[in-house]
C-alpha cells in the first residue's frame, strides 16, 4: 500500500469514520481504523459494532495510488497526525508487513498497524428496499424528533426513534412518554413495503454530525431487518435497530380542541425560561401557564428561594391554567422554525400540543404535571 | 433599599464579584452576594473567605437610588435573573424586611435575602503600602507565570506566584520546580519597602477573569503582612497570601552558556506539537531534541505505538542532544509574545531557558529529562 493522498481530504474521511469509534471499546481492533487501498479507490472504515462508517475516496486529482494494499491502524493517533500535519499533500506507505510510514517533507511517523484479516468481517451490502430522501430533510427530521427519546433502558424502544413509511408517507416519531415528537416527510417516490423501524437514538446523533449541511443531494435509507444503512455523497453509515413494538404513538395526539394560541415563539421561550431560574435545579422544573382576560401569566414558586410571574399581553379571551416542565417546553420551542408558534390547549390535565405557524409537518406534544 | 440600575452596568458589578462565589462553600451566606445601598453608590460584596471581591457602582446616569438600604441574596439566581431580564433598567427593592423584589415592566421576581449582620465581617481597608502599575503589565504578567506553579500541595509555597519589590524592580517568579517562569517589571514610582510575598495561583487565576483587557488605567497593589489588594476600575480584589519562604528561583537560572538558538517560535511549536502525539497519553511526554550540522530534529518514540522525527533546517553550527516534557515546552512557548524565540542551551543534562527574541523581560527555564 503506498499512496499520496491531499491533506484535506484525507482529514474529512478520517473525521466522518472516527464517529463510529468507541473509547471504551473492548474489542481493541475496534478502535482502529481499517485501510484498503485498490487500484480506483481508498476505503476507511470504522466500527464500533454498533454503528459502522465508511468512507470511499475515489482516484481523481485528491489522490495519487501507487500501489494497492490495506491495513488497520490506531483511529486516534492518525487522526491527530493528520490533523496537525503541514502541507497539502501527505504520503503514505506499508512498509515491514504491518506498519505505515506517513510523511511529508519534515515530518515522518511509523505507526504500528494490525493485519485486516484480524478486522471483524462487516457485511454493507446495500439492499433494494431503499428510499430516498433529501439529506437536509433527514437532517432537519433527526433534530426534531431525537431530543424527544427516553434514556430509560427499562423501555428500551422508546430509547430510538420509530420511523414509520407508508406508500409516500415518512413518519417520524419519538418519545419518552411525558413528551413526543412527530414529523412527517412527503416523499418524492412511493415505497412498496411497510417500514416500522426503530433506530438506536445515540446511532441518530452520530450520523447527524456527520451528514453535511451545504449538500443539497439525497440521502439513501437501504432498509433490513435488523439495521438501516444511510448513504450519501462518499459515506456509507450503518446502524443497527432496536427490536420490539413502538407504541401507536398517534393515540397520544388528541383529537378534541379547547383553543388555538399563536405566540411569538422567541418571546414566548424568554418567558419560560426566565421563570424557571427559580427552580432549574430540579429534575421536574414545574411552572404555571395561565390565560386570564387576555393576559399571559407564567408563575413559578419555591418557597425556600423565592416565587417569579412573567406577563405578557395575548389576544385570547379564552381561561386555562396548566402545569408543565418549562425544560420540555422549552426544548420543544427550540426545534420549532419560524417566528410564530401555535399552542394548543385541549384542557387544564390534557396534553398541549406545539406546531409552527406555517407549517403542519412537525407536531410536538406535552403532558400537563397536576400541581394538587 | 429601592433603585433602578442600568442592567449592564449591574451585570457586569455580579459577573465581577461573582467570581469569588464558590459552590462547595460550606458556609452557607458565603454563597450570597451583598447588597450596601448607599446615598452616593451601590456596593456588591463576594467572597468565599479565601478571596473577596467588591464591585462599587456610584450614583450617576446608570442608577437611581430611591431609598438606601442593605441585603444579602443568593448569588446564583440574582446573577441568572439580571442576565435573562429584557429591557435596559431594572427595578429593585426590599420588601417584608428580608425579601427583595426584582422587577421590569412584564417580570417580576421576588427572592428571600438574609439580614447583612449575618454576613461576615471583611476588612477592605486600603493600605498606604501601595504600588502601582498598568492593568495590562499586571494582566500579562499573571498570563506568563501562572501556569508554572504546581498543583501539589505538598509543597505549599510553590502552588502560588513569588512577587518580589525592591525599589522600582518588581519581580514575579513561579516554579513547580520542573520549570520556571520569572517576570521582571520596571515600575515606574519607586517603592520603599521590600516586598516578598506569595499570592495563591488560584486567586491570581480569578483575578484574571476579571481584569479588563481593553482598559488602559492603572491597577493599584496594596501590600498587608497576610494579604494584598488588587483596586482597579470600580473594583477591590483581596486575596490571602501563602506564609512561607519562597526558595530562591535565581539560583535555578545558569550562568554560563552553551549557544543560543533563534527560531520561529510558531514552527518550533507546531514541531513539539506533532512529536507529541504519540506520547500525549502520558504524563511524562518525552521528547528528544537534537542539532547537528545545522539540522534540528525532534524526536518521540512508543514501543506499542510507534514513532515520529521532525526536521527543520537552522542556522547552527553547535550540536547538542537533549531529552524534555513537550508539554512544558509548549506551554512556554505559548506564553512568549512574539515571532521569534531564543532557545539558550548550556549542557545536555542541563536546563533550557527560552526567551522572547526581542523582550528579556519573561525568562522561561525548563529542566531536562535523562532518558537512559
Amino acid at each position: 500500500m503506498k499512496f499520496k493522498i491531499k491533506k484535506n481530504v484525507l482529514l474529512e474521511a478520517l473525521n466522518n469514520v472516527s464517529k463510529a469509534l468507541s473509547s471504551k471499546n473492548i474489542i481493541p481492533i475496534l478502535s482502529g481504523i481499517k485501510f484498503e487501498l485498490f487500484d480506483d479507490k481508498l476505503v476507511l472504515t470504522a466500527s464500533d459494532n454498533d454503528i459502522t462508517i465508511q468512507s470511499i475516496i475515489k482516484k481523481d486529482d485528491n489522490i495519487e495510488i501507487i500501489n494497492t494494499g490495506s491495513i488497520v491502524v490506531k483511529g486516534k493517533y492518525i487522526l491527530d497526525i493528520i490533523r496537525k500535519l503541514e502541507g497539502k499533500f501527505i504520503n503514505i506507505e506499508l512498509f515491514d508487513d504491518y506498519k505505515i510510514m506517513i510523511y511529508t517533507e519534515n515530518s515522518e511517523f511509523s505507526l504500528n498497524g494490525i493485519d485486516i484479516k484480524e478486522y471483524p468481517q462487516i457485511d454493507l451490502t446495500l439492499s433494494s428496499d431503499v428510499v430516498s430522501l433529501p439529506v437536509s430533510e433527514l437532517k432537519n427530521m433527526i433534530a426534531q424528533t431525537n431530543y424527544a427519546t427516553s434514556m430509560d433502558e427499562a423501555r428500551i424502544v422508546l430509547t430510538g426513534v420509530n420511523i414509520k413509511i407508508d406508500n409516500k408517507l415518512l413518519e417520524c416519531s419519538a418519545t419518552d412518554s411525558y413528551r413526543l415528537a412527530l414529523k412527517k416527510i412527503n416523499l418524492s417516490d412511493s415505497f412498496e413495503k411497510i417500514v416500522d423501524i426503530i433506530i438506536p437514538s445515540k446511532n441518530l446523533g452520530e450520523l447527524f454530525k456527520i451528514l453535511p449541511s451545504d449538500f443539497d443531494g439525497n440521502v439513501n435509507m437501504y432498509i433490513y431487518n435488523n439495521k438501516v444503512i444511510f448513504g450519501f455523497e462518499n459515506i456509507i453509515f450503518q446502524s443497527r435497530l432496536i427490536s420490539g413494538n413502538y407504541p401507536n404513538t398517534k393515540n397520544l395526539i388528541p383529537n378534541d380542541i379547547l383553543f388555538n394560541l399563536k405566540i411569538n415563539r422567541n418571546d414566548f421561550y424568554n418567558m419560560v425560561d426566565r421563570a424557571s431560574i427559580l427552580n432549574n435545579d430540579k429534575d421536574n422544573n414545574i411552572i404555571t401557564l395561565e390565560i386570564n382576560d387576555n393576559l399571559l401569566k407564567i408563575t413559578s414558586m419555591s418557597l425556600e428561594i423565592g416565587k417569579v410571574e412573567e406577563k405578557m399581553s395575548v389576544n385570547c379571551s379564552e381561561n386555562i391554567k396548566i402545569s408543565f416542565s418549562s425544560k420540555y417546553m422549552m426544548e420543544a420551542l427550540s426545534k420549532i422554525k419560524g417566528d410564530e408558534v401555535v399552542l394548543t390547549f385541549v384542557g387544564e390535565i390534557r396534553p398541549i400540543l406545539l406546531k409552527e405557524a406555517e407549517d403542519d409537518s412537525l407536531i410536538s406534544l406535552i403532558l400537563p404535571i397536576r400541581t394538587y
